[in-house]
């Protein structure tokens, strides 16, 4: 146990939360080496959510809820660390969960099936040997035919830069978290929060609920996207951490 | 099989083997996060090994040459990563290698010594519980009486602050390798190599054959030490490759 008092609990935790990941087949051991390097982003951007996170949080909410087939992409670490948060989500959009791994297997895609489904998770999609998308030539071409396959809006949190960038090439738009501004999917995609997973959720929650019922607010939203700010604004940041 | 054209050969290797690491009860689950922190510091420093890294390699080779008992401390990341170069630079030393875990177990401790074994290591210590080093509160305090417990300078590449401190305080001579210059080890340390220990043992071992037998340049280099210099060049690089 974790002592609530250590400088570093929520770090700690969530360290914990990843090796149990591991143990239970749901994280692969190259998450944990991918958590790794967000923790180092995260540590120069002095672990909070700053302004320009906010705003792409926001105008990510938007666009969400202006879709008209959303779908939220879970990976083994995002199914560890955020899984009531994903699964309420997806509630509030009407939109389904569909797993996608970077080192899939079928014993791990059902892992996390079930471990979404035990957060009150419903119809998880899984990918179909049937259904591919263009433009990437590895087993995370596969997808569901009524999930990414037909989605306007992908919501791929901690996702890796040949798949952001295919999905994109696929005339999707892409939702991404990810802590280092510099990665291919936080330039590739078309909104990138760059903030750690477990703070974006309960703000992407607030936000959706926000402007739920206010379509003005949702298309201002949207017509105020501005990714490259956010990246530089990011990139700023972790300059003045540095100095 | 990753091929050897693959623009990111090295550091998916390097992957490779630490999660063969995990496999083999060497490495931690921890040093898999840690090693992670240690490749986005590495990317923000573009992956090379820069003059600043180089001064401090020199100063390094010198103070392991004019140390009278230097000891090489060994954890499961460096034993997976360099296990043969750790083993050539304590021949070329006349200095043992001893074994100290984060997450320590009789059993890792024992697959660790065998590992460094089968690379040709030899008299490869392990903590006793009857020999510990003060300023430290966690197993890592237990020390080998031949070993640290004697060591003028000592030798903790890849090390966590508390323990780094520790055997600063306890009058010891350290030098480290750590991708990040702002952490509690880099600042602490009385030599950091800011650069990535695959790359630094080769050096360090061609550093040391070449001084060896020059005593006025083991002096002079030694004389020549900045560690506050070598940490504000590591930022400076980290701040233009992200500008």
């Amino acid at each position: 146990m974790i002592p609530k008092s250590h400088p570093r609990y929520k770090s700690l935790k969530t360290r914990k939360l990843l090796e149990r990941g591991v143990r239970d087949g749901i994280t692969s051991l190259n998450g944990l080496i991918a958590h790794g390097r967000g923790e180092a982003f995260d540590y120069l951007l002095g672990e909070k959510t700053h302004d320009f996170a906010r705003k792409a949080i926001k105008a990510a909410a938007a666009m969400l809820l202006l879709a008209k087939r959303p779908v939220i992409s879970v990976n083994g670490n995002t199914a560890m660390l955020v899984p009531k948060e994903l699964v309420l989500l997806a509630k509030l959009l009407g939109a389904p969960l569909e797993v996608n791994l970077f080192h899939t297997s079928y014993e791990r895609l059902q892992k996390i099936k079930k471990h979404l489904e035990q957060h009150g998770g419903k119809n998880i999609l899984l990918p179909s040997k049937r259904c591919r998308i263009a433009h990437l030539d590895s087993p995370r071409k596969y997808v569901n035919p009524d999930g990414i396959f037909k989605a306007d809006v992908v919501f791929v949190p901690l996702e890796d830069g040949d798949r952001a960038e295919a999905l994109i090439k696929n005339g999707k738009n892409v939702i991404t978290v990810d802590l280092n501004p510099l990665s291919r999917t936080s330039q590739k995609a078309t909104v990138t929060i760059v903030d750690n997973i477990a703070r974006v959720m309960p703000l992407l929650i607030t936000a959706v609920r926000n402007l739920k019922n206010d379509d003005a607010r949702k298309v201002h939203a949207i017509s105020k996207i501005d990714n490259k700010k956010y990246l530089l604004k990011a990139l700023k940041e972790i300059t003045l951490h540095v100095k």
